[in-house]
């Protein structure tokens, strides 16, 4: 007895990552509980999106020009080249102020079950910047997972013809968090890259 | 350094109920990945919501026809009124089956402290459909909370003019509840509340 509108709304809502019925639901419902302006610019934005967002050509990031304000920047260090899965993983790097050269988007990692081999991602892409333009430093910041693990070692092989140096962001304990509650493998890295104080 | 299109996004998504800024930005990122016919769909839908749903002019409940197809419904028993808080509550209580009235939304709880009292809600409605209708039977099925209980308590009195009965859903402890975890107050209302066995 749900009107038809709401319903179609809410099961497009449930599609997005980590909505179920019910917060679907609850969106829908607040979205026609407030103004129609809210609900029209929403609409908007979400129409528009795939046209104003294009990816780079140079790192594959989402960009609203090409190349993106980040590769076109002559202020920042484009002998240094941080390796990120997903273009979304930029926005953490950027916020955290601690780089200033310019990235490179896989696009995956490595994950031979799920069918995704070294061909689906932008690896040959990578290549081709280290080969064609003077890259001093790649910083892999792939996530310290078995995937991540698969193709940093991979990254780390296929670029050993050129003379960059490969690097990997340092895994361990978070800042913040207890030894109690920290798994052997984290604990186990944390042992091996241990450093001096 | 993020294209403005997508923080415009997340501003938005940002203000729906039980959004952060971290599952905003993962869903922008994931319509974006996603097709651009999954945006458009969701724009479509967003930007007709308010012209296809309407109040009821009877129970206040959302629809896309005017009386509602609970209103209209002559199968159902409109001698028996479900009183709720917000159109929403009408889902719930709709997909349980449990229950063949009609319905009637207040649009809210007393809540003095907010600002809310009996003028701003859809109560003088409600005693004019009991005077101008065969009402047998008024089901309270606010929340068990403060608001909840001096709701109810003012819409008691108000109703006791009339020849209708009023009642309120049980309250007590949830089904699969475990006695251990139950708070004092409910406790003590499933004793009051106790049944023959």
């Amino acid at each position: 007895m749900t009107p038809n509108a709401i319903d179609r709304l809410v099961t497009l809502l449930s599609k997005l990552p980590g909505v179920g019925k019910k917060s679907a639901s609850r969106m829908a419902y607040h979205i026609l509980d407030g103004s129609s302006a809210y609900a029209h610019a929403l609409a908007d934005e979400l129409a528009a999106l795939h046209q104003l967002i294009r990816r780079c050509g140079i790192c594959g990031a989402f960009t609203e020009t090409d190349p993106c304000p980040i590769c076109a920047d002559t202020g920042r260090d484009h002998s240094l080249i941080c390796v990120v899965e997903r273009a979304q993983d930029l926005r953490i790097i950027e916020e955290s102020h601690e780089f200033n050269g310019v990235f490179h988007v896989l696009g995956g990692l490595i994950a031979p079950l799920e069918g995704v081999g070294p061909g689906n991602l932008a690896i040959g892409k990578l290549a081709a910047r280290v080969r064609e333009h003077q890259v001093r430093e790649i910083i892999l910041a792939l996530n310290p997972t078995v995937e991540g693990d698969t193709t940093a070692l991979y990254l780390q092989k296929t670029l050993k013809e050129f003379p960059v140096e490969v690097s990997r962001l340092a895994s361990g304990l978070p800042v913040g968090g207890d030894l109690e509650y920290t798994d052997r493998l984290t604990l186990s890295r944390s042992f091996r890259g241990r450093v001096k104080v």
